[in-house]
């Protein structure tokens, strides 16, 4: 082969290879994000980008929806000083402090099907029966998000604990329709914290139980 | 520069350059993914290989659990001529048949803590306050495999709806201590769907509602 055509093959796979195996390569980098997100309660004292809070908050907006409802709202914290009142007697008040920004994940729980899908343009108020299951899902969203930006995270209940809720509710100023439902502290992990192995094919049943 | 050096410039980009950047590309194909998951309710007549319904349930036993309780189970279906039974009355019976695979994610409602977090090693009787939000999650995560792999999903509820629980609960033989949570028809798309755009900033409040 001449030095010519070893030049040629060389650029090529310089650009070739990572694109051709791209698609697989994305497929690989979700689900490793999958199994390397863990609750990390220790965080660096370093501050998180702006941008990178509203990229966490937009990969939680885009959360599966029962009817297209998006319950979710999200009051974002990163005054320290306000936490003893906000989250008093949680018990993981050490981890809200030493985080850089607190995301309180709050559920309008009363239906507001958003216009566009709603014909007569009014809010339906029946009871929207799957706005718990919207927010769990909104939540772990986030989650895998700070897991891709390398930050640590912990979920930690606020909802259906009521003295918590409560306490947030009041001190946030939360209007009466909406819970706070989770409490999520976010920082830059301070230790190496591993996932749990939580595979049991036990678990699966094929066919019926 | 000498033909040399430009075979061994071309020839580190081809191995340099993908691993630099792979961190970076890796996160970004995380929240691709997150944005590009919806609900797919079409699908093309092609079985999927079963290390891939594992790897789909891998992705969902990874999920976040308070306590570490992990009270999902699941069962997998794919003989569509017993659909008519498990999901009698069900709207989305159509999806269900066309789909490559059907899996019911259940929950063990009865709080058994694994014994390595439990000194006294017998099961906990309290009630498990927290076993939804953890479906949620364990159901998103489901999604999010599925759409890595190219694959489509729909998330239909079942829990809290108990005319659709008790049929499936009767006909796949499920503990009275399990309910089934969501129902998840997944197969090659059909037609090409696009995400729904959720993000809306004003649902975002910083430091007070």
């Amino acid at each position: 082969m001449s030095i010519k055509k070893i030049i040629i093959v060389a650029i090529l796979l310089a650009t070739a290879v990572p694109c051709v195996t791209a698609q697989r390569k994305n497929s690989k980098a979700v689900l490793d994000n999958i199994h390397q997100r863990k609750s990390v309660r220790r965080y660096a004292e370093k501050k998180i980008p702006e941008s990178v809070v509203t990229d966490l908050l937009k990969a939680a907006m885009a959360a599966p929806t029962g009817m297209n409802i998006q319950p979710w709202h999200f009051v974002v914290l990163t005054d320290t000083s306000k936490y003893d009142e906000i989250f008093a007697g949680n018990g993981n008040m050490r981890m809200f402090k030493e985080s850089a920004v607190v995301i309180v994940i709050c559920a309008d729980t009363t239906v507001t099907r958003p216009p566009r899908n709603n014909p007569q343009g009014a809010a339906v108020t029946a009871p929207n029966p799957m706005w718990r299951d919207d927010m769990g899902a909104c939540t772990e969203n986030l989650l895998l998000a700070v897991e891709a930006y390398g930050l640590g995270a912990c979920w930690t209940a606020c909802y259906p604990f009521h003295d918590r809720m409560n306490t947030v509710k009041k001190t946030l100023n939360l209007p009466s329709n909406v819970v706070p439902y989770s409490v999520v502290p976010i920082g830059y992990p301070r230790i190496d914290e591993k996932p749990k192995e939580k595979w049991k094919p036990e678990k699966i049943h094929y066919g019926s139980w």
